[in-house]
């Protein structure tokens, strides 16, 4: 499908690309850099890739497909470093959860030669680094495409095609739209639950291993999200300010709302709500974005 | 164990205690009792419990243990029609995420010949219903006896032996607070999952079908948790409101915060944050209270 693919970054998600990228047979040769010598030299173990290059630089000469998949506050320094050994033709795209930002930081160092498309596949997990990458992350999952005002047609259809045959699912999105929906789905979320840790941590008359021991009465679920990687996260919510503002403003009010009822004991109001949410995750189930197996399946045993 | 075994209200938890006591042989008989006739007879089908009884007071007659396991909400009138028909010298406990209300409702009704010692096993999953139970649901997990003052001593490690043989470990608490510790890992962790779902719902410029689509990327968790039973949940807010709004109250403080590091863009903040964050994590994982598979085992697929 692609000559060379360059990967730049090997962490969760480069390297999951990496493994679905040789288990589709979509490269001729892929190319790995990652700016930690250590990443490095265990992702040459790790062999989801052909080679590791001793530069990003190094690892765009020649390829046809080059996807940075670092923190995005690195994407700047990283597009002024390797723009001018792009090759005339090449795609470039990215993983960020956030693609105004990503447009903004890279978008100015494109050669008028390179097709730049960002993209962001809707995949993870808590782990990080290049152990944690496999082939499958991507299957029946989504891959949000943003290409910026007349990107050209073919390119864009031969990105969507490569992240197809990693195994995902392909949405074409506007790029300010993507980044108040993954706010709403993800950053968010995200922001919450490394909140709720953050004050079982501090509440002072609940000690620690209380909130460990007790943890499987809802807790737990939170903690797994607040899990993820620390500067992955910063560098979402350093680059996705307003719209985080903007949805987290939203629920800020209706906290509010639900705290009132709380307060006044007005169960009929607190009824309805649980039994909306219900059919939400029924919707997911449906849309096999979820497994319906309780507690996600993790207490498999004699069930 | 006991002669016979007595379970009131036959969902998720009534009938994961039948299947445990089975599998324990803790009782000579178990009779069972649900409000619903529908429920009883899709119990009698399962086979969790011996015999299932026509009325609550038939259910407990000669029962050394007595378990109520209906929603909160209907203990004080469940308690009311029972008391005359509890046995001299049986133990009253049930399964309530609350405490306090519970003793408020129901110890007012209890003969001073019957032990009554509240409990509460932590452990369920998002499902309802008497199909919902399974023998395995408490190995592992924490059971919290909260004893009033006084309480009988052989009573209160009669109980205990009866949970460990459920599979669970035991803990004896005080009763406010395991209301305040609760509220921090159970109930207001539930409350900003029912509401960031209403949230997404509610949320104008994001369609239905995107909160769906795109809910790989954290949001999905929180829909298995605000997917819990409805009259539970209410009855449980309606009943530990004030723990619920105090731990409520230290969370809004935080994401204040969090939200003013958001709006200043304090990356070194939100990255320390993010860091301690997964260390509580790796403590769940370490007490055996959660699983280290990534995203809960869910996507095993080649990995």
């Amino acid at each position: 499908m692609f000559n060379k693919v360059a990967i730049i970054g090997l962490g969760l998600i480069g390297s999951s690309i990496g493994h679905a990228t040789k288990r589709g047979k979509l490269a001729g040769e892929i190319a790995g850099f990652d700016i930690s010598e250590d990443v490095r030299a265990r992702a040459a173990k790790l062999g989801f890739t052909d080679a590791i290059a001793p530069t990003a630089e190094d690892a765009v000469r020649d390829a046809d497909l080059v996807i940075l998949s670092t923190p995005i506050g690195a994407y700047k320094n990283l597009a002024e470093a390797i723009a001018p050994h792009l090759k005339a033709g090449a795609i470039l795209t990215d993983v960020g959860s956030v693609k105004g930002a990503v447009v903004r930081d890279v978008a100015p160092f494109v050669p008028k030669s390179v097709h730049f498309i960002p993209a962001h596949p809707i995949a993870g997990t808590e782990f990080s680094g290049p152990e944690a990458g496999f082939a499958s992350l991507f299957d029946g999952r989504w891959t949000i495409l943003t290409p910026l005002p007349g990107a050209d047609g073919s390119a864009v259809q031969n990105l969507k095609k490569f992240w197809q045959g990693c195994g995902a699912q392909v949405e074409v999105m506007e790029i300010a739209h993507h980044d108040l929906v993954l706010a709403m789905t993800s950053h968010v979320p995200h922001l919450i639950a490394y909140n709720i840790v953050g004050t079982a941590h501090d509440l002072e008359q609940v000690t620690e291993g209380e909130v460990i021991k007790f943890s499987a009465s809802g807790f737990r679920d939170f903690t797994r999200i607040a899990a993820s990687d620390p500067t992955m996260w910063r560098d979402i919510f350093l680059n996705n300010r307003e719209a985080v503002l903007e949805v987290l403003g939203r629920f800020n009010e209706d906290l509010s709302r639900l705290q009132r009822w709380v307060r006044d004991g007005n169960g009929q109001a607190l009824f309805d709500l649980f039994t909306q949410t219900r059919a939400i995750r029924r919707s997911i189930i449906s849309a096999g974005q979820d497994t319906a197996a309780p507690n996600f399946g993790r207490d498999k045993k004699d069930q």
